[in-house]
């Protein structure tokens, strides 16, 4: 009994860090349709929702299941709970990769970016893309000092946010509104992608230490 | 045992629905203060900031120890699994309302929203904080029906955020870049917020029902 529940918890974290990981592709795509105009990237990743949308449900049921069917404790009660707010980190990676892609979609054949920001939303779109594979590799590892990695280069996500500000509210910006608009969005949504794939870290560090995600 | 469960679980969601409340009056007070230029109204709302978190953290535990404790099955699960979400939606809903106080602080005595999309961000205010009341209510009337309710006012600010990008965004706009950045991530902030409560409202028809939040 014990041992099966172990082998599924094991294979909802390893479907956990798969789902982390293609969230990570994804805003991979959405970042690349972005500085690109790519059109059919950009619906790509749009019409990767329903499979998001079953993947992520999948995996909260059988977070339900584990806890109704076995009634784990300790540690065991830390994985699953812990998984399930995980997966409603990676839900929501998966929907801010999205937000991107139809900004990316609605300004086609624009690129929305002006080039004085673009060299910024790039550097986040990469750390972006790199903080969604340290998370999965987290899980997988089952690394407690993942968060404080992820954490750096989280804030390193928040100063280019910052310097993006500096950039749209200098005086020489000559693109207008719109664009300013846009960007400012664009980077709301690179910063919580990162924010959520430090949750994950911090999840990972709770299930293995007992230490509550936010110490 | 069970008696001194159920006991709990119902102070532990009287608790919940009071930090809804709370986060509601959060975000009202920050509309002010940003309508207003209200600095020691924007200050009261961010330092708020460690109480809220204790109250969330405290809330989180209380679900963990009853599932560790008690090991409840069918709707007492479902009941504890929909209140650990709902900690993390109130949390978020209450850091929204600070994103907003700190724009209202950093751009006093100015008021950063310009006249044009006053009216417009006055009424998605109004309605985050009507929406934080009826998500506290849904948990304490455990009201099924609360979530379809609630997504009707949700669809109003999705609604309004719309039309602020039409203002934003039209020629006539003679606010600048600045001005126009606050408004759009506001509207963000405002909209998230709203998707905050609707969350709530699901999970208690989740916690009532079985059916997963989404149905």
């Amino acid at each position: 009994m014990r041992d099966s529940f172990h082998a599924e918890l094991d294979s909802l974290l390893g479907d956990l860090a798969k789902a982390a990981r293609l969230a990570g592709q994804m805003m991979a795509n959405a970042s690349t349709a972005l500085s690109q105009a790519d059109l059919a990237l950009a619906e790509q990743v749009l019409s990767s929702e329903g499979d998001m949308k079953a993947l992520c449900d999948d995996m909260d049921q059988r977070c339900r299941k584990l806890l109704v069917l076995q009634a784990p404790v300790a540690t065991d009660l830390r994985v699953v709970v812990a998984a399930m707010h995980a997966v409603r980190d990676v839900e929501r990676m998966w929907n801010l990769a999205q937000h991107i892609a139809k900004i990316a979609r609605l300004k086609h054949p624009t690129v929305p970016i002006p080039g004085d920001v673009r060299p910024v939303f790039a550097r986040m779109g990469m750390l972006a893309t790199s903080l969604a594979e340290d998370a999965a590799e987290a899980i997988e590892s089952r690394d407690p000092l993942s968060a404080q990695r992820l954490a750096q280069a989280d804030d390193e996500v928040d100063a280019l946010r910052r310097r993006s500000f500096q950039i749209l509210f200098a005086e020489d910006w000559a693109h207008g509104v719109e664009p300013a608009v846009d960007a400012a969005l664009i980077g709301r949504y690179y910063e919580r992608f990162a924010d959520h794939a430090v949750a994950i870290a911090r999840q990972v560090s709770f299930l293995v230490t007992g230490l509550p995600p936010d110490c």
